[in-house]
């Protein structure tokens, strides 16, 4: 067993400095509990159900079951393709100034049908949907006291899902969120220092070196960064400059689609049905940080358990290394 | 539906600014997976199994599968009773200086039967493994190289655990813990400014407002944090100030371990079969934080999916507010 052992070795994600630690001997280790981290899959997504369910409160049809829509996207006979509507659970409410649980919560209903990943639903599709995404936050930047948005995907129960119908979240807020705000003090410090964006830095850098890199086209990269929290990880960022998402011309979105749908192919065809969070990262509503951040999505599969080292330390450990990810996604076919 | 709503509530961290919701209204939302959130047991822990299992590599008997030992605690009859071993699949390595993965991770089996949870140990037993935390601790705080160190549990699958037979780890590295530097920082500032330890305040303000209070008596507090990450999180601290966990005398752990039996055999009752981490917070090894820093478990149980929000945004959802989380564990029966 000895001969065969793989050292582990500490990473540090060069824009916020988190430590991970690639521990790929971890993978081979005896369980209890008959899933296996790294290896696949864990959540009941990647099917294709294209019949709309009875239960389903997404399914066209069952629109009672959830609020009325603040914006919707129809196809030519008038029936609706996309639909969003506040969120019936919220976390956070615009009536709700006294408790200071202020804000936006909207979900992004992606397709009337019952599908399951968002990459069934086609590149024409697709682009719809990532313009929704920009038009909402287009459309919470222009109201007073939200400062900052946030769009994410929980795709699979292991990634915080309750429901299987594909759709997304769209969270708007008085404050900067902290995940982004220390990419911003990060991003700003490295500014002052260099006169230049710390994320243009990065995948310059990247691309010379060319081990990470997962497309390189139509003017977006996506990477697997060199600390990922999950096997996986990737981060697709627009290659030329740009800090806010709600800014895109329709353009962009559509070239942005394309990028999206080819990343997340890559990633259910390496790992089919892997639950995953699509995570974006954006400036606040200002223009504060136009010149030092550069939003990007980030895509963390949710293969590996966070345990006592994560949620005590603050450290991560990772079973696959960003390297080997980046040759299995760039050698998984393209669906 | 609409009268019954109960309106989601932001919380702020008093130590470190952690920002948490509290939605309630979220744990009665529909599920596609067939496991609901804040309602209880996701993972296979909490029956008692004290018959020897065959693969099971803690097992008394089965030695051959892990290390050699470290340290152990043995009985009168010479038969090991807790059992030290360097973690087979470490993340950090002693020798691994090249790469930077330096630091400590080993795995402190603690009984030879194949128990599933701590408290089913007793008092007496109990008392050996708080001990041997301590000692361990203390152990690698004397030797060269290594700052800080952190001990955990992981219970249950859900928790990260790859095996259920009891047993926590033990980590000492060359930095100090970012989870704990965060703390650090805060308690700085705060003694800085009123030359009063932040977590005394806490322990304080929490027993006069006495709304989230678990226990307190013979020297240990337990609480529920006003910013709670997940349901029935808790932090037990000890009543008067102390810095660091290894200092602790024998008198000292004696105490700690009856009232980690109780904390746990609460939630055990109150959430049966419930995952948790149980995470030692304790200061770098060294005496800049004596006066400013206060040592304390944190116990959160995995109950709640973390999800977009948590991991892109940096903000928590959390679906029972900690009063009532205190009452339940009030409530719930003693083992």
């Amino acid at each position: 067993m000895a001969g065969l052992l793989v050292m582990p070795e500490l990473r540090i994600d060069p824009i916020i400095g988190r430590r991970v630690y690639i521990a790929e001997d971890r993978a081979g280790r005896p369980s209890d509990y008959g899933i296996h981290e790294a290896t696949g899959r864990v959540a009941p997504v990647g099917e294709s159900s294209p019949k709309a369910h009875p239960n389903c409160p997404f399914c066209a049809g069952n629109e009672i079951h959830t609020p009325v829509a603040s914006a919707t996207v129809a196809d030519g006979a008038g029936r609706w393709q996309i639909r969003v509507v506040p969120n019936k659970y919220p976390a956070f409410r615009l009536d709700e100034v006294q408790d200071g649980a202020f804000g936006v919560h909207e979900v992004i209903i992606e397709s009337p049908e019952h599908l399951l990943d968002v990459t069934q639903l086609g590149p024409t599709r697709l682009v719809e949907v990532v313009r929704m995404y920009r038009d909402r936050l287009r459309h919470w930047a222009a109201q007073p006291g939200l400062r900052h948005g946030l769009v994410f995907k929980n795709s699979g129960c292991d990634a915080g899902a309750s429901l299987e119908h594909i759709h997304s979240q769209v969270t708007a807020l008085p404050y900067v969120l902290p995940t982004v705000q220390l990419e911003l003090d990060a991003a700003g410090r490295f500014y002052a220092a260099h006169q230049q964006c710390i994320f243009c830095d990065l995948i310059e850098s990247e691309l010379a070196v060319n081990q990470r890199i997962v497309s390189d086209h139509q003017g977006y990269v996506t990477l697997c960064p060199i600390a990922p929290r999950q096997p996986y990880e990737m981060w697709l960022l627009p290659r030329m400059h740009q800090s806010r998402f709600d800014l895109l011309t329709d353009a962009e979105v559509e070239e942005l689609a394309g990028a999206l749908q080819e990343t997340l192919s890559r990633l259910q065809t390496a790992e089919p049905g892997c639950p995953y969070n699509l995570l974006l990262h954006t400036a606040p509503f200002d223009d504060a940080h136009a010149a030092a951040y550069h939003w990007h999505w980030e895509i963390v599969p949710r293969i590996a358990h966070e345990a006592g080292l994560e949620w005590g330390g603050g450290v991560h450990i990772c079973p696959l290394s960003p390297e080997k990810a980046a040759t299995r996604l760039l050698t998984a076919k393209k669906n």
